[in-house]
């Protein structure tokens, strides 16, 4: 999965994947608090977008992150100590076979992880091994199909397109989002529980407007331009066109919203 | 905006009316209370199937429903009786052309009728003008493009645009919830705040499997089968392939997801 990532690993990647972890937290976080003493492991925590919410919201919870990539691994700890998290451990290891014994964990955790595995069920059957009887597996995904906006406009959906043509074609899923459900029923878990979090941004909502559109969503779909020309699946001036129709749903007039999933299930 | 209903006016469209009222009525009215003693107008009441709802959470409200329609309006009055609310007034009237003088409301309130409309700019005037200055118009709208599903299935995607090119091919639009915000604001109504309502459904929430999947949502799209086969949009097997895969949506490992946007502006 290392080679196949469809976000660029790069300065500005991880600025939009810091960005879009500020602006959603409470969104997306806000009811994760996990028990003082548990263990719980982030699986594929990338650069830390999600590692500093986390644990925030756990103070008294023994985290352990691990990713694949050695280069994010090494960002992702030094945000954690730049936030005074100096308890967060960090190994690097594959999601799908995880360097720890059976029951290892109390709970577990991914957040924008499941959508570039081939093999998702792969990861969750791996995720649940290492949870103890009881013990619970949490998931957040995105659903790109689910971004509505207005102004409406065929070039921003093709370049949305790109974005999701372009993961799909390294075995990824971009429309994760609405498949947790039956994901984690089919690996097994039991109590599975779904809550999407839409993402609703007008004019009335300014810090959206800037956090969420242009940082968040935009920078993504802006991020993967070349890798979508080189693909053979648009070229520039198309591209282009798609970009500032996204940027024109930032207008007093305009509208965006988009829906994440959160799912929690339990090992039984 | 009578002859041009995209929904047929008959007794099975009644029902689903119906049951679309009782499966949602807490996600979209469970946070509108009009005070006692407020004159409330319902524009667009049809069949009453939000009357009853609005009037139970607003039981000193003095509420007047309009419908352009005779029939519904019957109906209407006939459920508002039979569920003892006595104090609701129905009128014919084109919510276009209102028979009240300027600023005679407190509370305008219309749901699921600007999809309908050709020129919802000019029934929002229209609404805005009857009134008080301070007081408040809430509208509730639908927006056909936010239905996700899993499995996904291109026949099903057909069959959802069938309703929705029909609506549009008579001046309406079914994906009007995401433009409330613009549409009231240009209306010159301000403080204008719009809340999403998300249906999310999987196999943990049978009654919204039969509720909503089954009961609303699939039973509006295959009530347009006649009528997009005689526009042309379709035929009988491809339409009915397209319920069928919506229909597979129900099972075990199935999710649908639907949004609703609620919005509530004040004329100063």
């Amino acid at each position: 999965m290392h080679d196949t990532y469809v976000h660029r690993y790069d300065a500005s990647e991880s600025t939009r994947l810091r960005d879009q972890a500020g602006t959603l937290e409470d969104l997306l976080h806000g009811d994760t608090c996990f028990p003082a003493g548990s263990e719980v492991l982030e699986a594929g925590c990338g650069v830390g977008a999600q590692t500093v919410a986390l644990a925030r919201r756990s103070p008294d919870a023994r985290i352990t992150c691990v990713d694949i990539a050695a280069s994010s691994l090494r960002e992702a700890e030094a945000r954690a100590l730049a936030a005074g998290l100096d308890g967060v451990r960090f190994h690097r290891a594959d999601l799908c076979a995880l360097p720890f014994a059976e029951a290892s964990f109390d709970h577990a955790f991914v957040c924008f992880v499941l959508e570039h595995l081939p093999r998702p069920d792969l990861a969750l059957a791996e995720l649940r091994r290492v949870l103890r009887p009881g013990g619970s597996l949490t998931v957040i995904e995105g659903d790109h199909e689910s971004a509505l906006f207005h102004p409406d406009d065929d070039a921003a959906r093709a370049a949305i397109r790109c974005l999701m043509d372009l993961q799909r074609a390294t075995g990824g899923d971009a429309c994760i989002g609405r498949r947790l459900y039956p994901l984690l029923r089919e690996a097994d878990l039991r109590d599975v529980s779904v809550s999407p979090r839409l993402v609703y941004v007008d004019a009335s909502r300014p810090a959206l407007v800037e956090g969420f559109i242009r940082r968040t969503f935009i920078a993504m779909i802006a991020g993967v331009k070349t890798a979508a020309i080189m693909a053979g699946l648009t070229d520039a001036p198309t591209f282009d066109a798609g970009i500032r129709a996204l940027h024109r749903t930032t207008a007093t007039d305009g509208v965006f919203c988009y829906t994440f999933f959160k799912a929690v299930g339990r090992r039984t």
